[in-house]
């Protein structure tokens, strides 16, 4: 059966995130689902590259289904469009190699997060950033970034209860974009995140930037593994899903069934 | 007494526009006068520099109002930003030489128009653009627009139905930014805007953008004065009062009340 690929934008704000609820919830996974179909009168169970939480944002989640149809990944894509609510779109639709997983083959993820550090709140920017009224020492959360960018064990910046085989993960970026007083833009690209770690490490810089914490710190919130030496979670609307990237697959049929 | 200056942001979004309606009704107007009295216990008349329709967001809207308070401007813009829904901020708060008066001192007005022209829809575009799926012609747009620029009579471009004494304005600038198949924004400011002016004059040139209409028939529809002339109102969410400009006044006291 061919494997969809589907590149996915949602307003996140009137989501309980991209897992399938119990009935009576709203997530993406099973809207999407829902409107499949609908189109296509068949059952399906898609998988996302990332299962981001309740207000969450994505501007290019990546979704794989199985599933046969007769219409053409454009076609597909434009009858979704037309069945799906306002906030939450088809960008891109594909045909994959056979057995690509969306979660399993993602190699890396971009997630960005956005605080608004001007002088009065602003109803503009409230869906998709938190507002921090007091300038922030943008110098000092600069610092302590670079001390989180590489291999670390990251169990500290991970959701209490979870539980998963290894906290270790790789940070290839954790950019700070912007001036004290404007829009702060963090870029985090990681080859994957633990639940709420984009959200803790944000939390956790930006307890930095008020001065409540030495930027110095993260070596030791790091090796303390422990959640409650880090920072407050920062809440979801300022969270985006930017990019989910793939190994290139020039011709599907050369390669082996699964990669790491 | 004291005549304050407000500059608002809001996201129009959840407001039936500006001004106050009957009760039940939410108003920019009515939720500002509101959190005044909460503040400071005094019943206030707000003045909008613009009384912008349900679903126009604003960036830069003005207002005046004449009370008298203990709070400086500082403190009563805090004070309001405190009490205010998260759809409705003060960005700054002055006092204006008195007898300022927001609407009829306004010089002139700056407004924003955005269009997603993207082949999908974007949901985090949504609230504040229109998506027009197939793309623009944007070189017969902007010589459309330029026809419209400099003093004409805008009768054509006026709600139906709305009086008012005359139908002439200035269009100091119609801009077209962006390319097809992106963001496409238009920039216009005039010394006045009649009801539905911005809104009938995008949707007009969108008709000549998608080759509904030809790109030199500007100056028959201006001459007709007849709304039937022109094209469809555009969608309220799409627009933003980005700008109120007004005379310069170094000394209030050398001046005479009233100016045009």
């Amino acid at each position: 059966m061919p494997t969809h690929r589907f590149t996915l934008e949602y307003d996140g704000t009137d989501f309980e995130g991209w897992q399938r609820q119990p009935e009576g919830h709203r997530s993406v996974q099973a809207t999407l689902e829902e409107a499949i179909a609908r189109v296509t009168g068949t059952a399906v169970r898609v998988v996302g590259a990332g299962r981001t939480d309740a207000g969450v944002h994505a501007e290019g989640q990546v979704a794989s289904a199985s599933f046969a149809t007769r219409l053409g990944p454009t076609e597909l894509a434009r009858a979704l469009n037309a069945v799906l609510p306002g906030d939450l779109a088809v960008l891109d639709l594909s045909l994959a190699h056979e057995g690509f997983h969306a979660q399993r083959d993602a190699r890396s993820k971009h997630y960005r997060y956005q605080v608004w550090n001007g002088v009065s709140p602003s109803p503009l920017r409230a869906r998709r950033s938190v507002w921090v009224e007091r300038p922030l020492d943008l110098d000092a959360v600069r610092a302590a970034a670079r001390h989180l960018v590489g291999s670390h064990d990251f169990a500290s910046f991970r959701a209490v209860g979870s539980r998963v085989g290894t906290t270790v993960r790789r940070l290839l970026r954790f950019d700070v974009l912007g001036s004290p007083g404007e829009l702060v833009v963090f870029e985090l690209e990681g080859t994957g995140f633990l639940r709420h770690m984009a959200r803790s490490l944000v939390g956790t810089l930006l307890e930095v930037g008020r001065g409540r914490r030495p930027g110095d710190s993260m070596a030791r919130v790091l090796a303390a593994r422990d959640r409650a030496a880090a920072g407050a979670t920062a809440p979801a609307r300022g969270l985006t899903l930017v990019r989910v990237e793939y190994r290139i697959r020039r011709n599907p049929e050369d390669l082996p069934g699964r990669e790491g």
